[in-house]
C-alpha cells in the first residue's frame, strides 16, 4: 500500500469511528461547538489570512485569472460571512432522532422511521475556501463526520480553517476526526477516497463538470451531484408580458455565473413579435448576447444564430439562447431533450397550462411565474444548502440538513415471531 | 460501437422515452394494465411453462443444483402466486403526484414537494423468474420504465413472461418499452448498461454478493443494494428468557436461507448459563450447528469453535455463531464491527437498554423484542418489496413503492424575482 493509500484509509477509518460517536451527541453540544467555531474563526483571523496569503502568492505565480483569485481571497469581510453562516447553522433545528412516521401492524408491532445521520460524507470541491467551513458546519449539525478535499490552490487556507474548527471540536469533547482535510494535493488521494465504500457513505462533488464526471466515473461510493444547470423559462402565449420581462431579466442578469441562472428562453410564437423586441432591448442594455433560432432572428436582427450546441450550453455568462416554439408541447419536448433536470419556469396566466407544466416537466425544481434564481436552499426555506442534486436518487434539487440524514426502521415488539 | 452496445443503448433510450409518458399516466390506467397482466399470465401459462422447460433442460445439462432447479421451475402454483402478486400491486395506492409538504415563503412563493417516478430503473438479478413479473409490476405502478436483466439460466422464461406483460401494456395503450428484457446473456451487456447514466436513473442488483460487487464497481448509475445480511440478536441480562428462546429460534430456523435470518446470537454473560443450555437444546433438535466463542463452549460443550470469519459470515443455512458478551457496550461494539447494517434485535425488559439499542445501533432495521425475520416490505406494511437497502442513500431497509419515487420542488409564484 502506498503512503497516500494508507493515509487516506486512516483518515476514512477515523472518520467512521468519529461518526459513530457523532450520531449520538445531543443537539445542545453540537450547537455549542458551532458557536465556538463561529467565534474562533474570527479570533484566529490573522492566522487564516496568513495561510491564505501563501495560497494567493502561489496562485499569482501560476497566473490564475483575476476571478479565480477573487474567489480564493479571504478578507475580514469573508471571515465575518463564514462566521455568521456557522452561527446560523447552530440556529437550525436538528433533524437527527426525528420519528417521521409510526404505524401499527396487525400483529401488534409498532413500526416507525427515525432520522439518523448518513455517517461519513466526503466533499470534493474546487475554489472558494468558505465551502470548508460551510460544509463542515452542516455535516456536524446533522451528526455526520466529514472528509473535505478542496482544490490544491486553496490547500493552506483550508488547512488553517480546519485547524480552528478541529480545535473547537476538541474543546467541546467532540472527536477531531469529525472534521478532516485531505492534506495532500495529489489526485491519487481522490481516487483512493472514492474506493473506500466501507468507511464513506456519500460523496458530494462541487465544482466544474470535469471534476464531477471524474468523481462519478471512479466512485464506488454513492455520489449526489449536478453536472450543470441549463435552466429554461417558457413564456406562454397567455403570459403577463410585463411580468415575463421582469422575471426573464432577473433570471439571466441578476447573477449570470450561477447554476440556477436561465440559459435558454423559450417564447410562444403567438406573442414572440410583441414580447421579443421589448425583452431584447432590456438584454441589449445589459450587454447580454442573444443567440437565436431562425424565427427569433427574423424578429431580432441583432441576435446571433444559435448552433445546435447552444441548446445544451451552460454559459454561466451574459449569453442567452432564444427559441420561438409553436406551442407548449414543443416547449416541454425541448426541455426534455436539452435540459439538465435542474430548474425550469413557465410564465403564464392560463390555469391548465400552469398545471401541465408543473406536472410534465420532470426537473428538480419547477416554477410558475417566478425566477429560476429561487432554486436555492436558502430561498426555498431549507435554512442552508450543501449542494443541488439533479440525480433523482436520495435528493432532487437543493439539499439542506434533512438531505444529510437517512431514515432507519425502528420496531417495538413484545415477542412477535413470523409464522 | 459493437452490436451489444448499440442494442443496449437502444433499449435504454426507448425506456427513457417510455418513462416520460409513464410519468403522466393516471392510476386507473396503470391498474387496468396490472389486472390485465395478472389475467394474461394465467391464460398464457402453457407458453410460459414451455419456455421454462427449455431453461430447465439446459440447467440439468449444466448440472445445476437441485435447489437452483427448484427455484427456476415455473409450475401452475408458481404462476398463480405471480398472478396474485400483480393483482395486489394494483390494489396499492399510487405514490405519484402526492404533494408531501407545502409551505409559504416570506415573499409569497408557495413551495412544495411532489412525488414523481425515478424514471428508468435497471434490475439485475439472478435465479427466480418471478422477479421479472414482481419488479415489472412495482415499477409500472410507480410510473417507472424498467429494464430487466435476469440470469442466463432463466432467459427463456423471462422473455416469455415479459412478452405477456408487454402485450398487456400494448392493449391498454402503454408503450411496450415500459418493460424490457435485455435479450442476451452476454456479461458485456451488463457492463454497457451500467454506463448509460443518461438514460437509466437507478440500478437495483439482486443476488449473490459477487454479482452485487461487480455492479457497484462498474456502475456510473446510482446503485441501491445490500451485499449481505449478517443479522444479530442480543439477549440482554433482563430478557424474558422464554420470549428470547421463541424469538431466537424463529429468527434462525423459520427460514434460514434469507437475508433477514439471524446469523450471530449475542448473549449477556449474566444469563448465559441459564439461557444457553435451553436455547442450545432447541437448536440441536432442529439440526442447527452452533459455532461459539470460548465462553459459549464452556457452557455448550458440543458447540464448535467460532473462527474470526464466523463473526462476519452470512451462512444462509442452519448454522449460528454464538458469543457471550460482558455488557451492552460489547454487544453494540460487536454489531458495529461485524454487522452489515441490515437488521438487529434486542430482547430485553429494561426500558433504558431498549432505547439505547434503538438509538445507537445504526442498522437499517432495529427491533425490540421481535424476530429479525420481520425486516421485510410486506411484514412492515409497505405493501410490497422491490429489495432491501443497506446503503444509507435514498432508502435504508426494505423498499416499497415510495422508494421508487423521488420528490421534485414545485413552486407557485406571481412574478417574484430575486433581489
Amino acid at each position: 500500500m502506498s503512503t497516500i493509500q494508507s493515509d487516506i484509509k486512516q483518515i476514512a477509518k477515523s472518520a467512521r469511528e468519529a461518526s459513530l460517536k457523532l450520531a449520538n451527541i445531543n443537539t445542545g453540544v453540537k450547537n455549542n461547538v458551532l458557536l465556538r467555531m463561529s467565534e474562533e474563526l474570527l479570533k484566529n483571523g490573522n492566522a487564516i489570512k496568513e495561510a491564505n496569503k501563501k495560497d494567493l502568492r502561489a496562485a499569482k505565480g501560476k497566473g490564475l485569472s483575476k476571478a479565480m483569485i477573487d474567489r480564493l481571497t479571504i478578507t475580514d469581510k469573508v471571515l465575518k460571512t463564514i462566521s455568521d453562516g456557522i452561527k446560523e447553522v447552530a440556529g437550525l433545528s436538528d433533524p437527527v432522532g426525528e420519528v417521521t412516521r409510526m404505524w401499527k401492524r396487525p400483529n401488534g408491532l409498532l413500526v416507525g422511521k427515525m432520522r439518523i445521520p448518513l455517517g461519513v460524507i466526503g466533499i470534493i470541491y474546487e475554489a472558494r475556501p468558505n465551502v470548508t467551513a460551510d460544509a463542515a458546519a452542516l455535516c456536524l449539525k446533522s451528526g455526520n463526520a466529514v472528509i473535505l478535499r478542496g482544490g490544491s490552490e486553496a490547500i493552506n487556507s483550508n488547512l488553517a480553517i480546519a485547524k480552528v474548527l478541529q480545535n473547537a471540536c476538541r474543546k467541546e469533547g467532540i472527536p477531531d476526526a469529525a472534521i478532516q482535510i485531505v492534506p495532500t494535493i495529489e489526485r491519487d488521494a481522490v481516487l483512493e477516497m472514492l474506493k473506500l465504500e466501507e468507511f464513506i457513505d456519500l460523496i458530494i462533488p462541487r465544482g466544474g463538470e470535469g471534476l464531477i464526471r471524474f468523481v462519478v466515473e471512479n466512485s464506488r461510493i454513492p455520489v449526489i451531484k449536478h453536472y450543470k444547470g441549463v435552466c429554461h423559462i417558457f413564456v406562454d402565449e397567455s403570459a403577463d408580458l410585463d411580468m415575463a420581462e421582469k422575471v426573464c431579466f432577473n433570471a439571466k442578469v441578476q447573477r449570470p455565473g450561477v447554476c440556477n441562472a436561465m440559459e435558454t428562453l423559450l417564447v410562444h410564437k403567438n406573442i414572440a413579435k410583441e414580447f421579443l423586441p421589448k425583452m431584447g432591448k432590456r438584454y441589449q442594455d445589459a450587454d447580454v448576447e442573444l443567440r437565436g433560432c431562425a424565427e427569433t432572428r427574423n424578429i431580432l436582427s441583432y441576435a446571433k444564430p444559435a448552433a445546435e450546441e447552444d441548446w445544451s450550453a451552460e454559459y454561466l455568462d451574459l449569453i442567452l439562447a432564444v427559441k420561438v416554439v409553436k406551442d407548449m408541447d414543443e416547449a416541454i419536448a425541448h426541455i426534455a431533450k436539452y435540459g439538465s433536470l435542474h430548474t425550469e419556469s413557465i410564465i403564464t396566466k392560463d390555469y391548465s397550462n400552469s398545471q401541465r407544466f408543473l406536472r410534465e416537466v420532470n426537473s428538480s425544481t419547477v416554477l410558475i411565474n417566478a425566477s429560476t434564481r429561487f432554486s436555492d436552499g436558502f430561498e426555498l426555506g431549507l435554512g442552508a444548502e450543501i449542494g443541488i442534486s439533479t440525480t433523482k436518487i436520495h435528493a432532487f434539487g437543493p439539499m439542506g440538513l434533512l438531505e444529510l440524514t437517512t431514515q432507519k426502521f425502528i420496531i417495538y415488539g413484545d415477542g412477535q415471531v413470523r409464522e
